[in-house]
């Protein structure tokens, strides 16, 4: 079954859409852009998650009885209007960016084209899930970077912010390059392999450390991993982890699969653990490690040459610790005035704040394959991607740049066309493999880096700057 | 319809869970504390949180055919056991501080005394549920700690992580403190009060800013609280307010109620508006804030003498930004040989790390109405708080502390026993005015501060000080 979030909006989108109500502006389209100012943790770019929750949330989007009775206690909104939402199902065309695209900031990574009040309503719950999981994409892809080819898998349900964070973020890490989860649901809703081994709880249980291993080698001889860090990693844990191997597993045709490590020196005890199951005939023994893991740990690890087959990474992924806000937003850009939409602008005394305003096209551009420029166009125009390309980069204007050589990819696709769903998502093993496909093949190294990542290009068609500029210079107008 | 969230667990716990029944286990009792180690935002205290949906989920705890199913699809699992899963219910008992209790570290804020299995099953749930609101119930306290009088209001949503971030983040954030949130599904829920009134969309739609208020003040002419900072707070929100309440809301016999801000320079802003306000005779106008708000932004505005009545904060609330994980444990402390809890410690190579044995009561000690000091106690010892009580402090053993002129009082209370509710919550209201209570009247000034709190003492009976020493000095005569 799935969840009516309808009611989990800011209570201003309410109090908004009654007034819209009221004054008769209901049916009066309007365009919303989704996008962000800077990515998380000062990286390179972000990878854009979420979309197939949005569109469970707006195919499933209706206000009950007990949410219009709710309503109507409040004591502010029109009968009129509560009879309209009573029977609301959402009318717009919402145009996305793919879920695993890599994006950059200022660009809308979803446009919404819809009556005005079914715009409003929708902004809470459309920020929340491609903030969210956008988030926890992007923080999990810079783990898997460092990590390299070492395994890597998603621990973090007991620090997650609320079971959805839990579920949704073992979704997202699997978009953003984790190889598994601890969570057994994720596995079961979204089809993420669910792992686990044994606690230190299974180590404390039995009388002793080697009867804990032993009972857990007869039980499970193929997917034999023991905690060897209970008691003491080196004087007892690797010690009673080989008798296991070689007393219980051997006998039966069977191998030592792994060892974990959940504390300690991961770099000091992974080495030492190393040598000595070599030099045991354990040489297809792994060690996995999981102790406050993220992306700058690993480094560290690697530069240590620690001996380390596979990561368990649990709080400073699943809430993002480093940098836990994605910050996208929800900006009015264009109103339909006699059929036409009119652009809209919001001014800010910081200039990063200044919106693009107008319903836009997104364009990347590529040069060898490699996407080197994102273009933004107003939505009508027809841009000619066969000749030589002029465009303009918002930060300097005075630059002449002709691009040349190169192709020019639309980012958008159509989710929903007036109310109805007409795009279908691809699964989620197929959205991880595109994040994986796009670094690997179309992201510059230096905008993987973790130091100072190179700034992605932002340009312009011309028409695209004359229309922010022309709408600047009218609003300074009106202010003289 | 209550959430199943039984299969949001670590998949390990079901791998134990399959050894223990396998090897006839399941009926031998255990005991697991949660407690946590260190205070968030290395604060003096905690509020701990989330105990109603603690209950709800044990009571709701059940592996429906389809769980079973993808379980069975496992190949991994004993078919007995997962016929023991499909008629599973919890029979455990569980002891815990009642929700919004002021607690501290290393101390077990709940107790799981119940069947292994039972017990190993629910510790995902119970931490993340604990570890999620205790953090930002925790985290609202300290803004609203540096809030003073001010009115604190919730309008994180759109940076949660995740719906029930979102929601239960609002409740979570009402127990510390919060006046209000911005999320309608958490009024409807909770019954926490939902405010809300434009945002800066509102003011874009209409042709001028001066029209957008006019329409706000027809509509909600009794709770006009308008947005000045969409185009000029100075030169133009402000004075088209002000022209709002004499033009439109004075003729109708009402009041400008308020101005909200959510850009620029707070500090000099409110000072500049609340002038312009007065001098306008609109002295009742309440100024409202909303950009990047937390507890060090709101003592920063403190001390410029900002005017300010009332706060929004968001994302560093609602992800408790400065540090977003809340670390709770579950550990084992005693297993049941022949009738009786033999107690079991886990060792570490860091001290602090080292639990304390044995299933315990815990107990607050208050001199003049301060809580003063934690006291832990074996479950079984009989403590007579009627004579002076000679304590350990284990940091400082050498120490001979006997204390006088204290009440006492146990901070457990049983909530299920033998796997029935025996305890019912009080109200959200009740249990934010208890967190209120406390820290009004039972807590140091010492211990609120965000700079170098006082940290809490923790001290131990005779008997439970002798316990962890017996345990420790056995298991380093096992290495030996």
């Amino acid at each position: 079954m799935m969840r009516n979030l309808t009611m989990l909006m800011d209570f201003y989108e309410l109090t908004m859409a009654n007034g819209y109500f009221v004054k008769g502006f209901k049916d009066t389209k309007v365009v919303f852009d989704v996008f962000y100012r800077s990515n998380p943790d000062q990286g390179g770019f972000a990878i854009c998650a979420g979309l197939q929750q949005v569109i469970d949330y707006i195919n499933n989007m209706h206000f009950t009885e007990d949410d219009i009775a709710y309503l109507r206690g409040r004591n502010m909104f029109d009968e009129g209007f509560l009879e309209y939402l009573s029977n609301f199902h959402f009318k717009g065309t919402i145009e996305a960016v793919p879920e695993g695209t890599i994006v950059y900031p200022n660009t809308p990574l979803l446009t919404v084209t819809a009556p005005l009040i079914d715009a409003q309503l929708i902004e809470t719950m459309l920020l929340l899930t491609i903030n969210h999981q956008s988030l926890i994409a992007t923080k999990t892809n810079r783990i898997c970077r460092a990590a390299g080819n070492a395994v890597m898998m998603e621990f973090g349900a007991r620090r997650a912010q609320g079971p959805d964070a839990a579920e949704l973020g073992a979704r997202a890490a699997f978009i953003g390059g984790a190889d598994a989860t601890a969570t057994t649901s994720a596995d079961e809703l979204f089809g993420i392999p669910a792992v686990g081994t044994m606690a230190h709880s299974w180590v404390q249980f039995f009388p002793s450390e080697y009867e804990a291993f032993q009972a857990y080698a007869e039980i499970y001889p193929d997917s034999c991993t023991l905690l060897i860090d209970t008691y003491d990693v080196l004087d007892s844990g690797i010690i009673n982890a080989i008798k296991v191997a070689k007393e219980v597993l051997e006998p039966m045709g069977k191998r030592l699969k792994g060892i974990r490590i959940d504390s300690g020196d991961l770099a000091y005890l992974s080495k030492k653990v190393r040598k000595i199951l070599d030099a045991a005939g354990c040489e297809d023994c792994k060690i996995v490690v999981s102790n406050s893991v993220d992306e700058h740990l690993i480094e560290s690890l690697n530069n240590q040459a620690a001996c380390i087959d596979s990561y368990g990474v649990g709080e400073r992924l699943i809430t993002a610790k480093s940098d836990p806000v994605f910050g996208g937003v929800y900006k009015l850009v264009a109103v339909e005035e006699n059929g036409v939409f009119q652009p809209r602008i919001k001014i800010s005394e910081n200039v990063e704040k200044i919106t693009n305003p107008g319903k836009k096209s997104l364009y990347r551009i590529y040069q060898n394959g490699i996407g080197i420029s994102d273009l933004l166009a107003t939505y009508d125009e027809e841009v000619d991607f066969t000749r030589p390309l002029k465009v303009i980069n918002p930060n300097k204007p005075w630059k002449n740049l002709i691009l040349e050589h190169y192709t020019a990819k639309k980012l958008h696709v159509t989710v929903f066309q007036d109310g109805v769903q007409v795009y279908q998502s691809p699964s989620l093993q197929e959205i991880r493999a595109y994040v994986k496909h796009q670094l690997d093949h179309e992201v510059w190294d230096e905008e993987k880096r973790f130091e100072n990542p190179h700034t992605h290009y932002l340009d312009f068609t011309p028409a695209m700057y004359q229309l922010k500029q022309d709408l600047l210079s009218a609003h300074t107008k009106d202010q003289k």
